[in-house]
C-alpha cells in the first residue's frame, strides 16, 4: 500500500495541534511503520488565523467541520471538538455513513453513543478508535481490547483524572484544605469549564464507562455508574487514611459480579505500597486484572497535548496499517445489556465522624454497626479538646448497602456531630 | 470470518499447557473477539503421555513438532520450544516457508535470527509474533509497536528478569549475600537449567534487543549488547544505595545516540522514588519514552503459566482477527544496521572501594578521577577497624570510557584493596 492516508482534523485545540505536530515532524517514520504515508489534507476549528505554533496553511479549510466529513479526499476523520452532542456527534456520524474511518479523543460522546456508533461504524465496516478518549497516553485501550484478549477480565481499575489526583496528592504534600487547592488548580487551568466534569467524577466516570464495555462485552451504560466527586475528601482523612498505610484516590472500579456490572468512580483508599497508592500528580493509572494474565498496571501522562496526541497518532497508524476491529472489541451487536449491580461488593470501610462527647455515645455507634451486620476491624477515638470526639472505624468487609444502613441508623443515634465520612478500602 | 483459527501447539510445558486451558475455558470468548473460532488441531511435545493438567486427547499428536508446519489443517503455528537453533528454529522456518502463521515466546531464536525470519515472513506474507517473548504477560510489543507508533522512541528500559529482580530485593529484604539467596532460588525452580542465562543479563538482555529493534527501527543486534550480570552486587552495595535514595536493578537501557545505538543490560541504580526503584520480587517493567508521549510505564508478571499463555493469546487473536503487521513495526528489509555504541553516554556513577589506611590513599583516588575527567559529587569514607577504609563515591556525569580509565588509575595508584564495584546511576 502506497496510497497515502489522508487525515480530515476537526479541532485544533492543544490534542489537535499535537497531531499536526507528530505527522509534520515524522513523515518518514510514520511511512515507514504505516506502510503508506500519513498525510493531513484538510482542517477545521473555530478560527482560521488564530496563531497555534504550527503552520496549517497547506492543508485545505472547512469552515463547518461536518464538511470533512464530506470531501472526496479525506479517508480518516480525526474528531477534537468534544462534547456529547452536537457537531461532534453530527460529524462522526456523517464520516461512517459516507465510509470515512473516525478516531477521536471525545470519552463524553461514546460514553452516551457509544453502542450506536460502535454499531453505524462496523455497519459500515469502518473503524471508529478513541485511544485518546481514555488515559491520555497511555495505551490502555489497546491492551485491553487486543494484547489481553485471551483474558476474562476480573477487574479494571483506574486513577483517570489527573486534576483530582493532583489536588488530593497536593492536599497531602502542602497540607491544605481541598477548596485552597481547589483554587490552586483552576489557576494553573487544570480544571475543565464545568469543574464538576473534573472533581465531580464524571470525566473519569466515562473513562470508565468505556474500558468496562471492552472488559466485560457488555454495552457502554454510563448513567448506572456510582458517581462520588472528591469535594469531601478532607485532609484529615489523607492524613488519617496516610498513618493506616492507605492513600486516597478518585478511583474507577469496573468488575461483573453476581449481581450484575459494577461500576464506580468515587474517593477510596488504597494500600499505599501498590502502585495505585504510589500514584503522585496529574499522572494517570490503570490497572487490568485478568484470569490469566494476573494484574497489569499502566502509568503515563493522562493529558497533554504530546501524550494524547500520541494516543490518536496509535489509532491512526492502526487504520495506516489496515487494522480493523470492532470498537469495543466485538462486535456491537453481541454486547450484553448487563444489569448494573446496586449493591456493591464487600469490602472494608473507612468510616469517619465526630460524635458527642458523652457516655455510651460510642456504643451507640458499634451497636449501630453490628446491628447493620457490619464488624469492626479497628476503632480508635481521638483525644480532643471540646466536647466532640473525633472517631475513625475501619470495618471488616461490608457493601455498600450495609454501609448505607448503617449510616441511616447513626443518624438516629443522636450522637452524630455533622455528617460522617464513608469510604471503600479498595483491595488491590 | 465464521472459518476456525486452527492452532498446531509446539511445546506443551509451562506456556503450552496454559495456552491449551485459555483455549479450552473460553471458546465463545474468543470466538466472539476474534471474529471467529480459536481451535487447537494438532500438538507436538516430548512426551505424548505425560500428565500435564489438561486433556490434550482431542488433539492431533505430532512426533515431530516439524510436522505441524507441513499440516494442511494447520493456520498458526505456536512454537514453545524454546532454544536459538535446533527444532524450534527448523519449525519456525518450515511454517513460514509453508504459508503458515507463527507466533513464539522464543526469546534467543529472535534475538539470533530474528531479522531474517522476519524478513521471510513478510516475503510469504504471514505474521511472526512474539509478545510472550518479551516481559511475560505485559503486553509491551503490542503497546510499543502499535500503540506508540506516532512517538520517535527517546529510550526504552526495561527489568525483565524476574529471577535477577527477585535475588536483588531478597538480598536487601532478608539481609542475605548473593550465594545463599542464589541457592534459595535455585531450590525455588526460579533459574534456567543454565544459571548464567538468568543472572548473567543473558535471558534480559535477548529481550532487550527485540525491543531495540522496535523502537529505533535497527536490525536486532544482540551481539553488540553490553552485558553483565548481578552476581558482582553485594549486600554493601544494595544497603549503601538505599542510603543515599536507590534501589540495585538489572536494568535494560536501550537508546539512540549520535554514536549509535547504546544497548545496555547491567546492574544500576535507579532513583527509590521512581516505579522501576520500587519494583519488588519477580515482577517484570518495562518504561518507554517517546518524544510524544513522555514517559510510559508498563508492570505486570514477567513469567508463569498465565501470563506467558496470555502474551502468547494476545497475538493469536490479533492473527484470528486478520492483524498483520511487519514483525518489528516496519519492513525487515528497512530496518537499519545501525553501529553499535562503544561508549556509553554520560551519566552520575556509583564507585565503591576498599583502601589501604594510609595518608594520601584517597587522595590519590581523587586524583586519578580527576585525572580522567570525572568530578565527584559526593564522597564518603567509613569508620573501620582494620586498615582497610571503604570508600563511597558517587560521581557527576561520566561515560563507560571515563570510568574505564578512572579505574585502570585507580589500579597505578597502589592503593587499592581487592577490585573496585562501578554501577551506573540511570537518571529516569
Amino acid at each position: 500500500m502506497t496510497t497515502p492516508l489522508r487525515l480530515g482534523i476537526a479541532g485544533l485545540g492543544t490534542v489537535g495541534i499535537g497531531v499536526v505536530k507528530i505527522v509534520q515532524a515524522h513523515p518518514e517514520l510514520l511511512a515507514r511503520r504505516g506502510g503508506r504515508p500519513v498525510e493531513i489534507v484538510a482542517v477545521s476549528a473555530s478560527s482560521r488565523t488564530k496563531n497555534r505554533g504550527a503552520d496549517i496553511s497547506a492543508y485545505a479549510w472547512e469552515d463547518d467541520p461536518v464538511q470533512l466529513a464530506r470531501r472526496d479526499d479525506v479517508d480518516l476523520v480525526v474528531e477534537l471538538i468534544g462534547g456529547e452532542n452536537g457537531v461532534a456527534k453530527a460529524l462522526v456520524e456523517t464520516a461512517l455513513k459516507n465510509g470515512k474511518d473516525v478516531v477521536t479523543a471525545n470519552k463524553a460522546l461514546l460514553s452516551h453513543h457509544g453502542n450506536a456508533l460502535a454499531a453505524l461504524a462496523e455497519s459500515k465496516g469502518r473503524s471508529l478508535r478513541f485511544e485518546a478518549a481514555v488515559a491520555g497516553g497511555i495505551p490502555v485501550i489497546k491492551a485491553l481490547t487486543e494484547g489481553l484478549a485471551g483474558n476474562a477480565i476480573k477487574r479494571v481499575m483506574g486513577v483517570m483524572n489527573g486534576t483530582c489526583n493532583y489536588i488530593l496528592t497536593r492536599m497531602e504534600s502542602a497540607r491544605l484544605p481541598y477548596d485552597v487547592v481547589f483554587e490552586e488548580a483552576r489557576k494553573l487551568g487544570y480544571l475543565e469549564a464545568d469543574p464538576n466534569l473534573d472533581v465531580g467524577g464524571i470525566d473519569a466516570g466515562h473513562k470508565l464507562s468505556l474500558l468496562s464495555a471492552i472488559a466485560f462485552g457488555t454495552r457502554v451504560d454510563f448513567d448506572s455508574m456510582v458517581l462520588q466527586g472528591i469535594g469531601s475528601v478532607s485532609i484529615d482523612d489523607i492524613q488519617l487514611a496516610r498513618d493506616m498505610g492507605f492513600s486516597i484516590k478518585l478511583l474507577g472500579v469496573a468488575q461483573m459480579t453476581g449481581r450484575g456490572l459494577e461500576q464506580r468512580m468515587t474517593p477510596c483508599l488504597v494500600p499505599e505500597t501498590h502502585p495505585l497508592g504510589q500514584l503522585q500528580g496529574g499522572t494517570n493509572m490503570v490497572v487490568i486484572e485478568g484470569d490469566s494474565v494476573g494484574q497489569i498496571v499502566l502509568r503515563g501522562a493522562g493529558a497533554g497535548e504530546g501524550p494524547t496526541a500520541s494516543a490518536v497518532m496509535g489509532d491512526v497508524m492502526d487504520i495506516a496499517r489496515g487494522i480493523t476491529i470492532p470498537t469495543f472489541g466485538q462486535p456491537a451487536e453481541t454486547l450484553a445489556q448487563a444489569p448494573a449491580a446496586v449493591v456493591s461488593t464487600g469490602a472494608p470501610w473507612y468510616l469517619r465522624m465526630t460524635l458527642l462527647d458523652k457516655p455510651g455515645a460510642l456504643a451507640k455507634i458499634a451497636t449501630a454497626l453490628g446491628d447493620s451486620g457490619i464488624s469492626i476491624d479497628r476503632m480508635r477515638q481521638y483525644s480532643h479538646d471540646d466536647a466532640h470526639a473525633p472517631v475513625l472505624i475501619v470495618t471488616h468487609k461490608a457493601t455498600s448497602d450495609d454501609i448505607a444502613m448503617a449510616l441511616e441508623r447513626f443518624e438516629g443515634t443522636g450522637v452524630l456531630v455533622g455528617e460522617p465520612v464513608a469510604m471503600r478500602i479498595e483491595e488491590v
